[in-house]
């Protein structure tokens, strides 16, 4: 089995503190997602920032896009990010839109299945329309309540579709290799990370952890 | 009843040609639109000089929030918005999470009711939540497929519920009495203002137009 990619949710928004998280855990991380709120925040301009200071890379942009897919999600193709996410809440027509901007950029699409009624439906469905990757997503507001990704993450890995997975919701290093031996892909994590003493420190175990997986 | 007021979503991504479609039409339009993308394009940074430009607009950022309702809403009130949007799919506690954010700074909180399966029952949690606006919503993806919000507006108008209702969704000349008559109190327009030949003349008419209903 491919090791999993680790995924760093850059969730502050702040510009020079997201690049400054950035730099600390590069070593150890595959991917830097740019957070929903960081990037509705900082605008297009901190993709191209991060494209230029982090040129091999993996950028994420969780855009979250839920209308006019292939009209929002172009310019960030554009600036530099590799992947895009799509809401499955949000329907075909605007997946299909993001599927299409990412085709023409030589990026990839991720449909984001939070809050969606029939995660296994919509995850057949995304990958029939082109896209790369299914995201498992517990948000923050519902692991407040106390939700997890895991149950969905087993159902949807069991799917055996030709995309990857991702999974994202309050993992940490005591649920990173669980998540990994469940199938996922990639590995998103947040708080475990940039809430850690040392970001760089406890990147580097869980990449290590997850490898180990 | 109160005239509607007349709401113009700014949709481009360019930020000089945002401030330039305000300022043609601002004799007419009491709401400024900052759309989805145009917000994730340009950042926080736009609706500072909107409202710095505007002292007297009422600023709407359509942040279509999904999650972590408070962090994200937050700092665009604190920038000058007056509304922000969240998704009637994200569920309770975001939608409360935005209404807490307007809360503390004096401003509004709308919720999309866009791909909301059983719109009646989010319209009325939502206003038990505290949401002061409902958005009845056909977003750009399902009107290229055809459909209108005019349905879901009566059947939400016809709930009584105590909040406006603002209605977006390809209105035009032709409709925006009808919708009015339908009970929106905000009328979104779009298109119909920033594609037409002169965009200034476009939403005198159509305000003239809404008035008059």
């Amino acid at each position: 089995m491919a090791k999993p990619l680790l995924q760093l949710a850059l969730d502050s928004l702040d510009f020079d503190q997201t690049i400054s998280l950035a730099q600390q855990t590069g070593p150890y991380v595959d991917i830097f997602e740019i957070g929903t709120p960081c990037i509705k925040h900082n605008g297009v301009k901190l993709v191209r920032e991060l494209r230029r200071r982090f040129p091999d890379k993996l950028i994420l942009v969780d855009l979250k896009t839920m209308d006019a897919g292939e009209y929002e999600a172009t310019p960030f193709y554009e600036a530099g990010g590799d992947i895009c996410t799509v809401l499955g809440v949000s329907g075909a027509a605007t997946i299909a839109g993001v599927v299409k901007a990412a085709q023409a950029h030589g990026g990839e699409a991720q449909v984001d299945l939070i809050n969606v009624p029939d995660k296994r439906q919509c995850a057949r469905e995304s990958a029939k329309l082109g896209a790369h990757i299914i995201g498992v997503h517990t948000g923050l507001d519902a692991q407040a309540a106390g939700q997890t990704p895991f149950a969905d993450l087993s159902d949807i890995g069991n799917l055996g579709l030709p995309v990857r997975i991702s999974v994202a919701g309050g993992i940490n290093k005591s649920t990173v290799q669980d998540v990994v031996r469940a199938g996922a892909g990639i590995v998103v994590v947040g708080a475990a990370i940039y809430g850690a003493p040392s970001p760089a420190e406890a990147a580097r175990e869980i990449r290590e952890l997850a490898d180990a997986a």
